[in-house]
């Protein structure tokens, strides 16, 4: 990996998932915070602020919808046992909560736009399973595989309209104006609008043998920008900012959403199977267009169009072996993909960073944003 | 068809689908209008205002969103040749565009109203005929069966969304007010939760062999009664109503809702399969558990008790043959399901007109809801 810093080489394993440099390695903005900033305390704290809500909104689901949904959340298991299992990292939740404290508002302003993220968020897996026939995802059964198609539809569906009904409350019972709620609500619309759009063209991506990196830029943008950006701005409308600040908010989000999005790509390809939860070479062997094999087939040289060459070829699609795949990987980093996805993850982040700093915010406010972009880029799942 | 007074009969053969008495047999409500009202010119004009915004917001969608979207509302066959088909009665957006005359807005006002329940409208449609397995509707094969699962979710949630970025645009460039957009986007949200809360409802009842009319009457509220609702209020609200008047025009179109299903329960049993397009004794075949059905199993008489012999045992289910399933609907009517509906539609009907009383409006306004209504209710397919 030439491009880690010695730093994060230390923290991190070779192949196991430093993308970019860590922070204390490149320090990419503004002077370093005296003391450094708990992720985990700052992920544990949304979830704190934000998950109680979003366990009454989905317990107020018809049955057996709430069933369901809790099972996709990871609060039940299965046969409706409660347990403590891994419901996501929480990182939309934290962004809307720190967004409304970007504009002097408390933590508590940006939790009706947390939750709302996550529903939308989670309408938007519970439908992508599905579509995609995903089997798994955090390492467990995925819901269509547990309670079949009809109720992933339906619960996805109710989710991503409990996402708009938790928005229109904050002006009822949490505060917001609501102007500024209808605001709210635009933002999440569109953002779910562009999730759609952004699954619309990765399944489109499907059927065909050479994607553009322009293209596979603009589907990421839609599919994990859009909600990001939304997150990242949710908070703060709530609390009534003005449209210059929520658009640098957005920005961020964007952005971090690309670079995120990056990331994904090459743990897609090249994470550890046990850390991600998902199949080994489990891109490769969908043929996905990602970032990486995008970037490689623009490349030109000998590896590329030998990989295009494989790509074109219909024999063995989705029988490959262990080895081909393997092999596949290893033309894909020699054509470069590798390096220019990594590349592009560090570039997205800089914008990403640079958009925060257009928005006066408290340095407290600002130094969790920016650790937040960190632990979202330098990560093993 | 002993309830059916002598003018409703001179205009529909027996058994073809007159469960109430048409409004010149008994003129439930007011003196009757100078002129008879035009509901198919009703109709044309909501389509005129309403389908070229309807349009324009369909063929936004990103490709082949926008094809299957185009397919599904009947705008071209699955070649993508344009066609001037069935795309429905058009009565949501009709009563949209009337709910802005009640208040004394002109027609144009309600147009967002209408685009917006239409769309929620068709998501619920590509959806449900997904989750249910039906292959047909409008005499064409559903979405799902021409362009595949994956799409028919994708476009569902297409449309839903777009129905909620409608409402927002007419606060933007319609001349709404920007809070009472807001308020029209929460009439449809909750809509669209109950029209999720009634498609979970039934098909939780397909795994049981009794549903009570009280259980089936909810669930249709919910399927039917919660649309036609927030299509009878929308516009009025776009226009500024306040909530009583929004709560009023909600209620007659809740009722109107009830009584339109009523009407649908026995079209499903009863029903001409060319007329209706949907399969001889379809509703019988599926056990679907409708308003007949649930009347006849409460009756508790002999043919009652025999009924529901017959559908507490799992053989032949889904295999009956025509002979067995005609002597279902017979026993069906000797329970007195058949009548009892027919007395729901009458009943709902004349509530839904009741609550249109509490409105001051227009005398012209309020023949056209009255002349919808009936329409709704004295209908074959």
């Amino acid at each position: 990996m030439a491009t880690a810093g010695p730093a994060a080489a230390a923290r991190h394993h070779e192949g196991e998932g430093t993308y970019v440099e860590s922070r204390s390695g490149t320090a990419v903005s503004g002077p370093a915070p005296a003391e450094p900033v708990s992720v985990p305390a700052l992920l544990a704290r949304a979830r704190t602020l934000c998950t109680p809500p979003l366990r009454a909104a989905v317990a107020g689901l018809v049955a057996p919808m709430d069933t369901v949904a809790a099972y996709h959340f990871g609060w039940i298991d299965r046969d409706g046992t409660p347990v403590s299992g891994d419901s996501g990292k929480a990182v939309r939740p934290a962004l809307a909560v720190l967004s409304a404290q970007a504009v002097g508002a408390p933590a508590q302003a940006g939790v009706p736009g947390g939750v709302a993220v996550e529903l939308v968020h989670n309408f938007s897996l519970l439908h992508d399973d599905l579509m995609d026939g995903d089997e798994t995802r955090r390492h467990r059964a995925t819901a269509w595989t547990v309670f079949g198609p009809a109720q992933a539809i339906l619960v996805g569906d109710a989710l991503a309209t409990l996402g708009t009904e938790v928005l229109l409350d904050a002006a009822v019972s949490g505060g917001a104006d609501a102007v500024d709620a209808a605001r709210a609500v635009r933002l999440l619309t569109t953002a779910t609008r562009r999730l759609i759009d952004g699954q619309a063209q990765d399944l489109s991506f499907e059927h065909r043998d050479v994607v553009t990196v322009e293209e596979c830029l603009e589907m990421e943008g839609n599919k994990t920008g859009a909600l990001l950006a939304a997150a990242s701005a949710v908070g703060a409308v709530l609390a009534g900012a003005d449209d210059r600040v929520a658009d640098a908010l957005q920005r961020y989000g964007h952005h971090l959403g690309l670079a995120f999005q990056a990331v994904d790509d090459l743990l897609g390809i090249w994470g550890a199977t046990e850390v991600t939860g998902k199949p080994h070479w489990g891109d490769l062997r969908q043929r996905k267009k990602s970032l990486p094999v995008a970037a490689a087939l623009a490349e030109g040289g000998a590896a590329s169009r030998r990989l295009a060459a494989q790509l074109a070829d219909p024999q063995g699609r989705g029988e490959e072996s262990e080895q081909v795949l393997a092999a596949r990987a290893a033309l894909i980093e020699e054509a470069g993909g590798r390096a220019w996805t990594q590349g592009e993850a560090r570039r997205q982040h800089k914008t990403a960073l640079a958009a925060l700093d257009e928005v006066p915010m408290a340095d407290a406010v600002r130094e969790h944003f920016v650790a937040l972009a960190e632990f979202v880029v330098v990560r093993e799942r």
